[in-house]
């Protein structure tokens, strides 16, 4: 963060650099510290599969406060700007669809909760990928020269983008909690591949 | 996230205040979640501190990699601006102070981890309530109608001001996580009302 600090005040381009591919380095430690917490749980063999679901609980009620959060970030800003709309009719259809995306993704992790269905989990995760490709052609839209509103109108349409993206991923992230508990796969490099792809639709 | 939706796109204040004060019971009910997590850990007394520790080095294992993909995001920000700077003179002193204060931030969760000191989570937490404070000026500034930038500008810092109170808030995160640790008492409650506190400072 200090690096990417100066790589923000100070234009540094090459400081920037270094902080995008220092990022394997940091995916790769964490990643290496839960596979090792995994192993560390799995020798509690006896209780192994209790242990399993009730770390995953912990894992799922922080995820649900999340998108709790989320969600009233979008609706303290939509009554802030009461009576008039927050979002403008131009980039409207892309918050109907982020939003359905969205209510979608919950409640099929909430289906996958009580159900673990491998294929319903696919489908969140090709629900988020969609929501992901949606706030990036969003950020196109925000970054155009021909955008005709306010600086504040553009502001609130940026986090909004930030926060369906965010719901999104922890959906996805709770789907991926209940397949672990259920396969015992836990998918750790797909994440890590993930987080490190981010960056990358961040950046278009 | 429904709800909120319907408030964002038809401008419904009743809607969106609906659920600002659901919120509550999301948080109630997440923090009832993992007590009662807690306390199934709590059984397996005979473990009882191994797995607590274990529990903790995954939460905290996610919180880095959480902080890392910020540090990216902004690095990102900074790289595709360059050579020019992302952010205007005007708010250069605010990530200056938000980038120290988060460094500041990491550095002291880290030696938490190593050593847990009370009263060095005491400072982490007064750093990251300046974050946020720092954060809330800064919307301020940008919602101005004497903003006199572009819009491409605004929303690079309102994004850049959302990464730097997200990693403030992740490294805390660490903090209290390790506090749990050592002293037994995970302070959901105050987690809580932080949490739900946040959407008053984000409204302002």
């Amino acid at each position: 963060m200090q690096r990417a600090t100066r790589a923000l005040l100070d234009a540094d381009s090459d400081a920037a650099q270094a902080v995008i591919l220092g990022h394997e380095d940091i995916t790769a430690l964490t990643g290496h510290a839960e596979e090792s917490a995994f192993v560390l749980l799995a020798l509690q063999a006896r209780v192994a599969g209790d242990l399993r679901a009730v770390v995953s609980a912990i894992h799922i009620a922080a995820e649900v406060r999340r998108m709790g959060a989320l969600a009233v970030h979008v609706a303290e800003i939509a009554h802030r700007r009461h009576p008039s709309h927050a979002v403008p009719d131009e980039v409207s259809p892309y918050f109907e669809e982020m939003g359905s995306r969205a209510v979608e993704l919950g409640s099929n992790a909430r289906l996958v909760l009580m159900s673990p269905d491998p294929r319903r989990a696919a489908q969140i995760r090709q629900d988020d990928d969609e929501i992901d490709e949606l706030h990036g052609r969003l950020r196109a839209v925000l970054m155009d020269r021909r955008w005709a509103h306010s600086v504040a109108a553009a502001v609130d349409v940026a986090l909004l983008g930030r926060f369906y993206e965010r719901y999104a991923d922890h959906a996805a992230l709770i789907a991926r909690c209940i397949i672990f508990q259920a396969t015992g796969h836990h998918d750790l490099q797909a994440i890590g591949e993930r987080r490190h792809a981010q960056p990358a639709i961040q950046g278009r």
